[in-house]
């Protein structure tokens, strides 16, 4: 019998390959000029990411009976724009990170100036893909670019959570449990919850359904903020292919900064029951949801 | 009797009070957190620019007989993605520019890392003002985003303006007329472009008009770049209120440094009798749209 990490993995490894080959189509050729620019955007959207967002927003628009093709352009942009934060997060000005997914990163391959433009463009190109989806009707294609804009951005987006996250370095042990809350629920939070919102959009859940599954996706990026911290202490640079104990020496407000290592695993507990209970309440079928949740519960990556 | 540049100013002026409204009810609140991100944000989007593109999308939208209120979101949109595109292009990795609009440039005044995410969320919260503008229908809303992300982007738009720019320099000498129009078509033309097909969507203006305000918008942002370049070699920083000179000291491939001031001028002269030629052929009144063309062919600044 396939174990529930074996289940989950199948997931992601098939949500990977629909959403890479729609990512394909998306992307500007790299041989076309500016070929630079182009090939930059590739190198991160490429570079071998677990594809958990798409994977996440699959199994919901699935879970709700929406046909699996509606779902890709959506994923590929939700996609995009993770990258981008990815390429803007590894500047110097920013983390300062050489390595992502055991490669080196954008600014280092391309120069800082051409991977400002990468995350640039490739956030662009996220909005774009929704627009010009013809499978979505009007009216969610601009849902979807609203809420992707509103996950992306300020007061309670990933931006919102990245510039929270600096105002916060250096001073981890001054923080609250509320405020290390808001700050992820922000920074990684926004972008999962609203990976999930889209699948159920597209599907059109109602809108009850779909406050559950928000409330739902609200404790699983929770749980994978906290799991993300723990590897970054528990793991090395070799197994998580980018650089580990980067939080600690940044200062870095961290669940396991802020509370320790086996206060943050009960944390981590804590958001999986909630979590599962949400899941409860839907009226369609969880199983693929609730593999998802454990392997991220589970994973050493 | 009023002169077209008192005309033009008149313009500017009222489409800049317009759009400053707007931008103020759709920016985030500067005493809201993040405080910092959502202040530099409002740093540079109210740091005094002319509202050209605004402007222009404005009078091409009431050309066509549309309503002002129905424009005013996507106008702050615009300028939105081209105050994000100079907080970037500021930034050390890039131009390295410490003065803008006279003021400190984002960077400088809040830190590398605030500036980085406050271009990126600026061009978030462009395609959030779209996609949330009630005014509109969903099937205008998302061409709209179509258009702007397409403008902003790559292979033909802003951001592979930036890169063929970066790509071209320090070998002025090396460059030729047509890929020196290409960078500038894309660099600043597509913004330009795009604000005044902008204006002719909302306006519903029919498929052959759009194409004649799109060949006029092409013409006048290579005035637009022709003349920006000629002021960065002949005026001063103070007049400008940013660096002068920057051009030729990074030996950027502009009009001038290939071509010469004087061939520069009769270029623009050439686009000049395009654009009108363009706007000849409308169907509706184009006086203000005339005013634009002549104060950007005699600004100083």
């Amino acid at each position: 019998m396939e174990t529930t990490v074996e289940k989950a993995t199948g997931l992601l490894e098939e949500a990977s390959a629909l959403v890479n080959e729609r990512l394909e189509s998306l992307l500007p050729d790299p041989d076309e000029a500016p070929t630079r620019l182009h090939k930059a955007i590739r190198h991160s959207v490429f570079a071998g990411g677990k594809r958990f967002r798409p994977a996440l927003m699959i199994a919901v628009g699935r879970a709700f009976g929406t046909e699996r093709d509606r779902l890709l352009s959506t994923a590929a942009a939700i996609e995009m724009v993770h990258a981008y934060s990815l390429i803007h997060d590894d500047l110097p000005a920013m983390d300062d990170d050489s390595l992502r997914r055991g490669k080196p990163t954008c600014h280092v391959e391309f120069g800082e100036a051409t991977a400002i433009l990468a995350g640039d463009l490739l956030q662009t190109l996220a909005f774009r893909a929704i627009a010009d989806d013809d499978s979505l009707s009007p009216e969610v294609r601009v849902r979807l670019v609203s809420e992707l804009a509103g996950a992306a951005g300020s007061p309670s987006g990933m931006v919102a959570g990245q510039q929270l996250d600096l105002d916060a370095e250096g001073a981890p042990e001054t923080i609250s449990e509320e405020e290390l809350e808001r700050i992820h629920l922000c920074k990684t939070g926004a972008m999962i919850r609203v990976s999930a919102i889209c699948g159920a959009i597209i599907a059109e859940a109602g809108e009850e359904e779909l406050e559950t599954v928000a409330e739902f996706a609200s404790h699983l990026g929770l749980i994978f903020q906290i799991t993300d911290d723990l590897l970054d202490v528990t793991e090395t640079t070799e197994t998580l292919g980018k650089t580990a104990g980067k939080d600690a020496e940044a200062q870095k407000a961290t669940y396991p900064s802020v509370f320790g290592v086996h206060e943050a695993r009960n944390m981590a507990m804590g958001h999986y029951w909630r979590a599962n209970e949400a899941l409860g309440r839907l009226s369609v079928p969880t199983s693929d949801l609730q593999e998802l949740v454990e392997f991220i519960m589970m994973r050493d990556k």
